[in-house]
């Protein structure tokens, strides 16, 4: 603790660098070389490069006593967002920004690492630091790093997202189902086109789209047990033509979110239903498509618990209390990981000392860098809790 | 037409008591009687009851020369309506009105009949009268006078109506389409009942069927010819149930108008898929059917101008004008007679004096009784063009 | 606990009884009488009848040292179904059938009030015993008794549900908001009749109806946040008429189910607003009722961690286990008490021991008997736990 | 007759260098020097330009004696459409192409006039000349010239548009209401963006625009008299956005057709009202504008009986027959001059010979040339009609 207290500024700077460069998902160049450079002279045991062929990097830093090997996990990438925060160190790749934390969550970890690092030899087991691209981005770059095998051996697996509308000071945690899974849906409805004075000799792809958005509702409002969640946004109705040509076809694309797989599946087979039910009532052709991404985000009850004790007991002094979360509506691809192996995905609150808190993707967001520091402290507190050593 | 202005009265007595004593469509047993026996002592050819297995009345009267045989027809079927025109001649039959006029085409083609009967050696060929029962009511009351052979030989039929929307004092022809068909449908949505605060175990009817109910419209809207005439009306949407009880089946019954066949079949798909749309997108069994009754009403080019010249020429002194009508929205089942012999269905205006005309169908409907005589006067010039004698 | 096992057969007898003789809400002359006159020898301290002016038995028990007065209640009301189970003990009131467990409720309350009454000088404080009319229709009975002072002095209440869709074995607890909070709607849409061929010169009431219909279902899928809990059913679509007459007016009823306030208000709001709109919309008018009915069923955290220790602490033999429950679906007037004073609902499992379990208010709806002693048992042991003496 | 004859090639020369260059709406300079210059060596008593103020040029032709003013009117503008036809003299200006007709309309025209200037001591009154630019566009360029005083003094105004849907070899006309009339809406829906995991954050727009889509269907299907003639088109529906971002804003966009100043009220009212009515029902911001454009358009009943006489008495060998048509879907900006003088619009058949027509504003439509010749001596037969003196 005293150690990171000392590398406090060193986050900052970390932090403010890379939210000055940027990078889109599955883009993430500069970045990923960023942090490779960064592990050269870190007393690291091994940090593999390219790790899942999407720039993934994985470092190993193993105890001096045999243990159980942990991973810590921060994403490294951002988003097509122009930013308008007016920051010294706002972003200088035009039209790319930032906007989610990432780089403050791979600025703690770095400095995290290079702590732990430095002590290995007071920790049982290992440690796995997992960076990774392109969680902003179906598929994400949790898949690929989990086929090339990151999570073979781990134990447990352990997240911590900063967040721009939770109280800095404040870290908060959920057992079981905590984030949403999501699922894309698009269908497009093929008419005929033809010319507004002669709709009978057309066959109106507008229409037919209007009805199935209408239709859409129903599926939520009906066949959801009400103490379910789910929701389902039709975010694209592309429509566009002259105002007297009859539209022969339109493209509608759709965001579904869930608590549960049982869920998804009722919210599937109805969204499913009502596009092929075009068919026979508007005589139209329904191409369509369904693919879930991101699962339900499970906290491991077992493992949230140890997380949770470990905090409170680390007496964190910028900690002012713990506390248990709603579930959160976001899909997060951390999910992924937990649908592997037991691990907990938890949240370190970061709402600006101004008050004003912008949300998460807006051209506006920012963070309390406070929450830099208490990330690195909360993660170390838990990664010791489970290697046994003691942190300071 | 001397001999008509004789039987004025007559005539007029016949309405009013016809009008004091309804009788629904297809249990007009003493009004059928009362038809019957008023040829008892008029020097037809014959008098055929219960023509068609349903109290139809057709008689015959032969000219003394050969030539064409003609068919005139009225009906004589009351409404289910209750009457309140406080008439003294109201009707005696609760709930029962002649609130569309038979009962004026009854008591004109009597007299009508029996002076085309007094004079027969004075016409050619032969007339055939047709007293229909059943209009108001499908399958309607000339389908089985047609099955019954009521039309064999015969060259032309037609038709009158008096109007109470029409100007009194006027004639109105039109030639080609004229009345539309009507189509009836009936769609039972069988979804699964349950407790409002559970939707998800039920599947609502009631959302299904309005769902098809707003999808319904844009047959009219997007698939007919907008220089085309179709109507689809849902006159009945049963779906009452408890306030917190999700309905497990609701009924909606409709009613297709159209001028003609091609379109009649637009609307049958159309309404068929509707129908069979929501299986596959509400997730409920769909009870559907569709049934043509009375046709488009076709009057006959030919006949329709040698009508019109009879009129024009005819000369009687009710008439002011004879005029071409716009197509007529109801249907009529004459139209059946139509389609097996050429013919004309024209009207007389029949608006009351005071110039307040209630519709049709109305229960504070009433006709001008002047119509009456000029229906008389007009049919008989009709007839006369046809069976070549003079009438007068 | 002893007393209550002697007197086991006499609560299954007194459920029978009153299962035989069901009496609809506010109507229940008969179930009155019986409870008051089975007082008649139980030497409580008062027994006030029409408590509310709706025939509600307020018992008061007084213990003979001081203490917390604590309310006890049971409902007793009957509902409009026939009963088809076959029981020996059936109903005998045609249409009206004990399928919700009230029957249950007053037997095991009866004895269970006779009980404490026999040993009320081992109880501090008082016990207030309410019989409640009318729980199955809004307003319900307990917002009358409220009125008349039934809560005045009371420290804390305590009702039972047996529920039929619950282990019988298991009683089931759960703090904060537990059963949904209720609202009725009635919306009437007046359009203007007219004929099927003639759509123009009406306004199709049914149409706009289906129109408020399927735009109600974005309220639900689009207004409430997807981790709260709403619900909004039209039972009634009361569109009924003729086939081909464009109806002149619908009325539509709705329910509405919430787990908070300011979710119902979001409800009425955008019900509101949709009905409203209509007017704009289709030139209809909409005449529209909202009105809350019983609230959320709130249970004190306190009481409820009391309850429940209570239950644990009790090792009553018949029960197995002491568990929280999901939130239950179905309103509750009990709800209204809660509004007043801290206090706890809890549910008894009484599901058939054939475990063929039919919901409550199906018509083969019944309860397992052996819930009954359960229920006496575990309300003495809550009750005990509140009149500090000891039970047996 | 015999003149033109002659000059039948120069017709098709000049079509086919229109073609060849075709110019859009409003930005005809090219063609109308085209135009201006062809008058240099003709005998017309005068040519102006730019009148209008956008490129119309007016042609006059005095007879040698008195008698009426006749205007004649050919339109020289094209569309945005990419020419597929293959043709050896397609457009050469890249997206632009004369896929209506156009190029013949001035070609004919050019080559009448040029043989009317050189008899004109034939002919009794004036002919003028309207070479209009901009029909395709509305305002049109009809407003422009009217207002600068194109018809001042006329009699009677006609005009030709050949037809690749009709026969070669026949002549179409039609008295009263022939074209639709046409207005043009456009709506925003302004609701408020947000993320698709919390929709009531948001308020969405796609579906308050898909909801007004349903709705407006019930204009034509339910306001309408079924035998008056209506359509409403929603031909642009941009609600583009990325699949998971609830849409904050929606335009649409409509083409709206009727034969009759008061369905076009009606409709006007209508979609205004659905448009309104979202922001009640959808507390939305409905941004909306309704704009008339070119009228119905309406041959004078006389003039139309003139030209069907002159036609059927011309003999023109290569027509054959000259037929009645029904009213005809598009709109068209001669309909305002029809609004001031009586005329009249008449179609002649331009069907290819390959029996192959594609329609208007498609990629491949051609015309039959052999429609020019027919289309200029026709209109030498009316305007002889009407100035007195013998064509040929």
């Amino acid at each position: 603790m005293e150690k990171l207290d000392e590398k406090k500024d060193r986050i900052i700077e970390i932090r403010r660098y890379l939210h000055e460069h940027p990078e889109l998902s599955f883009q993430e160049e500069q970045t990923a070389k960023y942090i490779a450079d960064f592990y050269k002279d870190v007393p690291v045991d091994s940090v593999e490069t390219n790790f899942g062929g999407e720039r993934g990097i994985v470092v190993t830093i193993k105890g001096a006593k045999p243990g159980k090997t942990i991973a810590i996990r921060a994403d490294f990438d951002a988003l097509p967002i122009k930013e308008e925060t007016g920051l010294p160190f706002a972003s200088k790749n035009e039209g790319v920004m930032h906007a989610c934390g990432h780089d403050g969550h791979t600025a703690y970890m770095l400095i995290l690492a290079e702590s732990l690092a430095e002590m290995k030899d007071q920790l049982s087991g290992s440690i796995r630091v997992i960076h990774q691209p392109a969680e902003e981005t179906p598929p994400g770059g949790a898949i690929g790093m989990i086929k090339a095998g990151v999570l073979d051996g781990v134990d447990a697996i352990l997240g911590i997202h900063v967040m721009s509308n939770m109280k800095t000071g404040n870290i908060y945690y959920r057992s079981g189902n905590t984030q949403t899974g999501r699922s894309y849906f698009k269908l497009v409805v093929q008419g005929k086109g033809g010319h507004g004075s002669s709709p009978h000799l057309a066959n109106d792809a507008i229409v037919a789209a209007s009805s199935f958005v209408m239709n859409l509702q129903t599926i939520v409002s009906r066949r959801i047990n009400p103490f379910d969640t789910a929701s389902i946004t039709i975010g694209n109705f592309d429509g566009k033509g002259s105002f007297n040509v009859i539209k022969d076809a339109v493209t509608v694309e759709g965001d579904v979110r869930s608590m549960s797989p049982e869920t998804r599946e009722i919210i599937e087979e109805g969204v499913r239903g009502f596009a092929e039910g075009l068919e026979t009532s508007f005589k139209v052709k329904s191409i369509f498509e369904f693919e879930n991404d991101y699962p339900v985000l499970y906290n491991d009850p077992d493992v949230t618990q140890q997380v949770r004790q470990a905090l409170e007991q680390a007496t964190i002094p910028e900690v002012e209390a713990v506390l248990e979360t709603p579930p959160q509506p976001p899909s997060e691809d951390f999910a992924y990981y937990l649908e592997k192996v037991p691990g907990c995905f938890f949240y370190v609150g970061a709402e600006p000392d101004t008050g004003e808190a912008y949300p998460h993707h807006h051209p506006k967001f920012n963070i309390n860098e406070k929450s830099l520091i208490i990330s690195a402290k909360a993660m170390a507190a838990v990664v010791a809790s489970f290697c046994g050593g003691s942190e300071s």
